[in-house]
């Protein structure tokens, strides 16, 4: 356990680092030695994330005949931020060491030492499970004096810290205290009180004598969709049930952000909100998480690695929420949230805006604000999740080794690489009468240089699924190898095929085929 | 001519208005009565901007083998913006009036001034038209000694203002004394000095303790292309000449932002830097002149309203620099410009972060910086030329009246209206079957509500290529009728040849062809 821990604590970095070296990630603004928990995406991470949201947006908008997508701006009016509470309460609670004057995350500092004990109790089971041949490591846990006082300690903890969480932050302070946690720079146990931090990130519009603004940077897109409720829905002229989606930036001001692109300053979400009639919205919530699920699992990513997660304690928002979650190198994470978030939003808008926001019902004759269930994803964690399920070190049967990103075909950045394999003899012209006939519909590579193994080696790394060989006698035959990636199969089919072979295997319509 | 303004200015509102009546674009936070200078895309605009951006990237990245996308974030390092020179000069030159308070960008002061001008000119040519029947302007305007006196004032103050904005604010302020403008507000003549505004928006990364670091929104997406250049180079092992493009927001405080989407505070720019050997920059320049006008030109919105205008003076950083002018609303105006930059940027950022930034030629075996031709166009201002240009009032053989919009069909946010002629006896469930045939492929709407000639109205006035009405006959003979949103041509076709009939005309690829 302990060992897969560390090769999933490995994997992380391995990822980020092939995805730097590769061309998908870049740390932010790199010559200028970074900004923290910002990131780039490069050529082939760009084309990464285009065809996962383009496998969003398809099958939202396009697949459901009462959905439409909005793209709605970053700045909003700063009200919309105290109707939806933001302002009051989107707070992280933080606390200065005196001495080292260092900020910490004050959760943070707490769920560190958790984690220490946590080692601690791993430590014995890796003593004991060396000194028995048959050990039982549940059993060890459930018995062993030392372990069972450990756990204790955690679960007294996690108690006070969740109280702490909710409000209590003098609490938070003593409970820092009472752990004798120290500060990991100073080493000192002089702490501030804890204080509330707003994470959200503002600015000046306009000049200062035309009235200058504070407004915020939108750490949600959520309520872009929100206040534009009415307007598309008059518009459109649309019934419930109907949904809004948008793809689109948000800025949360993280003071811990880690983990490479999990949690990031400036991140990307793909959210919809689904309008419905007070009292419905369970069926539909229902439905949403079935229908989330489905689409996650079209990418054949392995059903073991998703999970439901159905949240006990609720925003106070909420009468409902249940998270997707994938099995990141981190362990369980949270990948995508599904909300039954009761009429909270559009009611506080009303109340804030003085507008009202109702929708008036033909068949039942009566007007009502609407219940709203959502569907949220963060776009980098999707990009993520496939990153890492991607990442593939093989040892081939010719004793040679390879590192492979098995991207779902359909999301990879190249779909397909045309090799001659040689660079004469009419070869590479060969390849880019192939090339042309693709080209339109697909992303691809023509690739001339090294030897061809290299060649297959390099697009291996980049995840491409298909690579097309011409050789000598493709010139006489009109024929190709087609190789595929992860089974490296070979397949030799004659030119004119090959549209209709690949487009089969990469399109994003493949997908969206299994949600029908 | 006075007559013809009048008509586009009214065309502007017009179209405005229509885009926020079917849900093209609306104000942003508009419940909370807006927020000046920023849009919402609502679900017509979402897929038209959608639809754009898939041409320009599938045509910049897909149909070059040597263009590569990125998506760098908008954060960067604050750094960035001192070597790209906007810290120091990216201003607006601001004036006071001290009885309103009110503050005014100096050089819309003068410009409204010479507005004014050119009305007392329009009314000189306006009284003497009605006075001569074979009235000839140009000749009038050449010979009328009033209106040379006008057009001689105009051209002196447009050389002050031109001296002025070079950096003379002292004669700024002068000229505006000298020409005794008013503040509209006060109608004093009470003004403080111009001083110079910095158009980046800022916001403060990380805590206060950890070190805040003030940064700014970029105002541009071209640096984040920059400080990337050698890690998409080394990655991708690109060679000269090579291309890196990028879609992405941008934001400028701009203190005067009018004309609808024209001039926005957050706006999406599609920008294209291709990196070359010095010495080869004009040829490059040539080419991209060319084809992004070719680029345009596929979209069959008429040569007519394109231009070159080539600038004769020229930004610090080019050594040449030409905008393609698009027929607004509005007049001609710069719609895309591509400029050749010479090394001045990455120069910039090697001299500010002390890394080499250059390229190592194997063919001449000698490193340096390379050169950099730049194509940037504004999406907002593509979508208000789209949207523009397809507004059209017509007036039909039967006397009776339409809206339409034309917008180039592969742009178009639906593609298809499936229309049963009435809601009943099978002829939904026939529509849906034919829905279900086009539906993985394009965005299309099902429409069952109302006669179908208001149906056809509504279809039209969202700008839907084609219509496929299903009657009581399709249920016998398997045959639609598909109705062209422009010529009005109605055309009867099996259901089985409806995909690639629609296909043909309506795909992004069918533009890409007319680029090979």
């Amino acid at each position: 356990m302990a060992n897969q821990n560390n090769q999933k604590g490995e994997l992380l970095k391995k990822v980020a680092s092939h995805a730097k070296e590769y061309g998908f990630i870049f740390q932010s603004s790199e010559i200028y030695d970074g900004l923290s928990a910002v990131y780039d995406y490069g050529q082939l991470g760009s084309e990464l994330k285009n065809n996962i949201k383009s496998y969003w947006w398809k099958s939202m908008v396009q697949l459901h005949e009462n959905i439409v997508g909005i793209d709605s701006a970053i700045f909003m009016h700063p009200t919309t931020w105290k109707a939806s509470g933001h302002v009051d309460a989107f707070n992280d609670p933080l606390i200065d060491n005196k001495d080292s004057k260092k900020r910490y995350r004050a959760d943070v500092l707490v769920e560190d030492h958790i984690a220490k004990i946590e080692g601690k109790i791993e430590k014995e089971v890796t003593k004991a499970s060396k000194r028995f041949d048959d050990f039982d490591r549940k059993m060890f846990m459930e018995t062993n004096p030392r372990v069972q006082r450990y756990l204790g300690e955690i679960e007294t903890i996690k108690a006070r810290l969740k109280k702490g969480l909710e409000g209590d932050l003098e609490d938070l302070k003593k409970l820092i205290e009472d752990l004798a946690i120290a500060c990991p720079v100073s080493g000192s146990k002089n702490w501030t009180d804890v204080r509330q931090f707003n994470l959200m990130f503002d600015t000046e519009i306009g000049s200062l004598s035309e009235g200058a603004n504070k407004i915020y940077l939108r750490p949600e897109t959520a309520q872009g969709i929100f206040v534009n409720f009415l307007n598309v829905q008059k518009t459109g002229r649309l019934k419930l049930p109907f949904g809004i989606a948008q793809i689109g930036k948000a800025f949360r001001n993280e003071i811990i952000a880690r983990q490479f692109i999990f949690r990031m300053r400036e991140f990307e979400q793909m959210e919809m909100q689904y309008f419905v009639k007070p009292g419905e919205e369970m069926k539909y919530y229902g439905q949403w998480k079935e229908f989330r699920m489905k689409w996650h699992l079209a990418l054949g990513m392995g059903e073991e690695n998703y999970r439901f997660h159905d949240h006990i304690k609720l925003a106070h928002y909420a009468n409902a929420a249940s998270d997707i979650e994938f099995d990141f190198p981190m362990g369980f994470k949270e990948l995508e949230g599904i909300h039954s978030r009761t009429d909270f939003d559009l009611k506080a808008h009303e109340e804030f805006s003085g507008k009202k926001l109702q929708f008036f019902d033909p068949k039942d004759n009566e007007s009502y604000v609407p219940y709203v269930i959502e569907t949220s994803i963060g776009l980098d964690r999707m990009v993520l999740s496939v990153l890492a399920h991607a990442y593939t070190e093989e040892t081939l049967e010719d004793g040679s080794s390879r590192t492979v990103m098995k991207i779902p075909a359909p999301l990879a950045p190249y779909k397909v690489a045309v090799l001659p394999l040689v660079n004469k003899d009419g070869l590479p012209e060969k390849a880019m009468e192939i090339a042309n006939l693709l080209k339109l519909d697909h992303n691809i590579q023509v690739d001339v240089k090294d030897a061809i193994g290299k060649r297959y080696r390099r697009q291996d790394a980049i995840g491409t699924p298909y690579c097309i060989t011409v050789d000598y006698e493709s010139l006489e035959d009109n024929m190709v190898t087609i190789r595929e990636r992860d089974s490296l199969e070979q397949i030799r089919i004659p030119i004119d095929k090959i549209q209709g072979e690949i487009n089969e295997r990469v399109s994003i319509n493949s997908l969206l085929k299994k949600l029908l």
